[in-house]
């Protein structure tokens, strides 16, 4: 999406033929810097100090760090190293393995002197194949905004509420959730977007703002508190929001708070859609709030809070008394009760067994 | 209740016989300091500057003013003087008013030798009026913690959630909503409270996490995207939150936020209890969504977050990027379907008109 008017992807090969670059996402929103990496370990840093974070993007800046490694040393040592490496950064990241696993797939049978170029056509191809997706799922979005467009009095935006950030900034372009946003905006459609703060990490307020921002996409951004009273008063039209991981029934994991959002949603008859690229669907879970665990994260990210201080340097503040204990669980499970429809790069299917099944009966459930 | 294990109030005559001393709300949590009020002018700051907060407590403020304006000088002048300089601080402060009203009814008939000590004993009755009526509502609310304890393991605590701040910081002492915690404590009953942060202003955080802190009551600071998955995960026994004004059916204006928790209890099974003194049940009120309105507050408050600095001194940082619009709502409507009960200083009633009327009989409504 655009940045200061140019369109711009979140990792891109450099312009001396031999780098890549990425934006870091570390320094948003406060300053838009890009970074250059040039060695494995680069790419293995970026990673692991969140340079760049969001499971498509670790994915795709594995690969491209794979190409990095071999346009140093192509042997079969350094291709084991290279996937030791990078899998160390994030090890439950899945996107991260499944990169790594197909380029050791794709590479190992090359001789080493064709292992660089592979490589680089491998990262080229996982990165377009990710833009492919998340251009689907907007498509398949852009659908439901339109007709909701078309019943708007003129010259009201479609107000979309957002939690968290399935941005652009989390994949290599387009987003998930965004995505369907950003293709009505380019289409003409007024949107406009609540973007929820989505402490504790501020997701929302640092990178979705951001990301609407740049592209020029009006939005609002507002306390995690305040999406029910939207909606209570009809100010919200649609919510559209991410996924971590979606049950085989359509429950949906995703950042904490969702379901608190999902649930206000329902009693006002406001519309929860969620987007997802089909492989965060797990085939194996049925019951969401059962079976899936959730990870609980520092108090410290609870009681610290990061921003652009007084002196112009981002700053790091404590909010409540020293002594007092924080928890943290960093998601919550939205029953797929709650969800009005998911949104897949194959279209939009009922948040139920039947209605995934339908869309994808390939996979057994 | 305790501070540094000595029982305290939130404001009270000074040693010296002529001052009134109060905490400074304005630097906790972080620093504990009493401020020392010398004149009316003085009282007037604390209101305005909102070192004394919480619409009980700014009554009490303005009832003490009295006295120290009364000290000075007792003629009408005087009397009409301090009325007009301590309503102008918070005209919208309903209890403001109404002790000022008090003040003026009971002081204008005496001589002027006999206004000081009137004041005086006004300000006292008025302090006293509220620690009673906040012992009252404690004492219905502490019956609903017993029974729930009773129901529980051995040894496990009752699990309470609150939002916001509807502690003893905002009264002269116990608080609305906390008044039946800390007395269940003090009985020895085992609780726990989750403390939502209560963004934008972090009242959650600032003041009753301290409150808490200080009294030695078990507790957990959460965000407030958190107690939806904590009542999904039965770590949640029962909600009490304050109010600010309460329909003649039941339904309850409070911060922002406090809907979502209302629905995440419903939705779970979670007793949800609003805590509050009768004088804030408004009469004239039927449907509370549809005709309270919200007041809509600066977006600085959404954008800047202050806290403990890295130099130990209380610093304002900014969240989102500079250039993005915020909305600021500061409270919303939860309706009475939502509401397992309202804990007065009568007693426990159903969120309802019939469940009010019975309560209160003499309102008509």
């Amino acid at each position: 999406m655009n940045v200061k008017g140019n369109p711009t992807r979140t990792i891109w090969p450099g312009p001396d033929g031999t780098s890549v670059e990425i934006i870091d996402q570390t320094v948003l929103p406060h300053r838009y810097e890009i970074a250059v990496l040039r060695t494995l370990d680069d790419a293995a840093h970026a990673i692991r100090a969140m340079l760049v974070r969001g499971a498509p993007l670790i994915g795709a800046t594995a690969a491209w760090g794979v190409w990095l490694a071999m346009q140093n040393d192509a042997s079969d040592a350094a291709l084991t190293r290279a996937y030791d490496t990078l899998f160390a950064t994030r090890p439950t990241a899945v996107n991260l393995r499944w990169a790594l696993d197909r380029a050791r797939t794709r590479l190992s049978p090359l001789p080493e002197s064709e292992r660089a170029t592979a490589a680089r056509a491998l990262a080229i191809e996982v990165c377009d194949e990710d833009v492919g997706i998340n251009h689907a799922i907007g498509q398949a979005g852009l659908a439901l905004i339109r007709d909701i467009a078309a019943q708007k009095p003129a010259g009201q935006p479609v107000n979309i509420l957002t939690h968290c950030n399935a941005g652009w900034l989390a994949t290599v372009d387009w987003g998930t959730a965004t995505s369907p946003i950003y293709q009505a905006h380019d289409a003409g459609i007024a949107v406009h977007v609540w973007v929820d703060e989505t402490r504790p990490r501020n997701q929302g307020f640092n990178l979705t703002a951001w990301e609407l921002l740049n592209h020029g996409v009006p939005h609002t951004v507002i306390v995690d508190n305040a999406g029910g009273h939207l909606m209570q008063h009809g100010q919200v039209d649609l919510c559209i929001v991410g996924t971590d991981r979606t049950t085989a029934t359509g429950d949906v994991c995703n950042k904490i708070g969702t379901y608190l959002k999902a649930l206000a949603a329902h009693d006002n008859g406001v519309p929860f859609y969620v987007a997802l690229p089909s492989p965060t669907i797990d085939w194996t879970v049925r019951d969401g709030v059962a079976e899936i665990p959730i990870e609980e994260r520092s108090g410290d990210e609870v009681t610290h809070i990061a921003g652009l201080g007084p002196d112009g340097t981002v700053t790091t503040i404590q909010i409540p008394p020293t002594g007092s204990p924080a928890a943290n669980p960093a998601f919550d499970v939205t029953p797929a009760r709650l969800v009005t429809g998911l949104i897949t790069e194959r279209g939009v299917c009922p948040a139920s067994a039947a209605g995934l099944k339908n869309l994808f009966p390939d996979q057994s459930i």
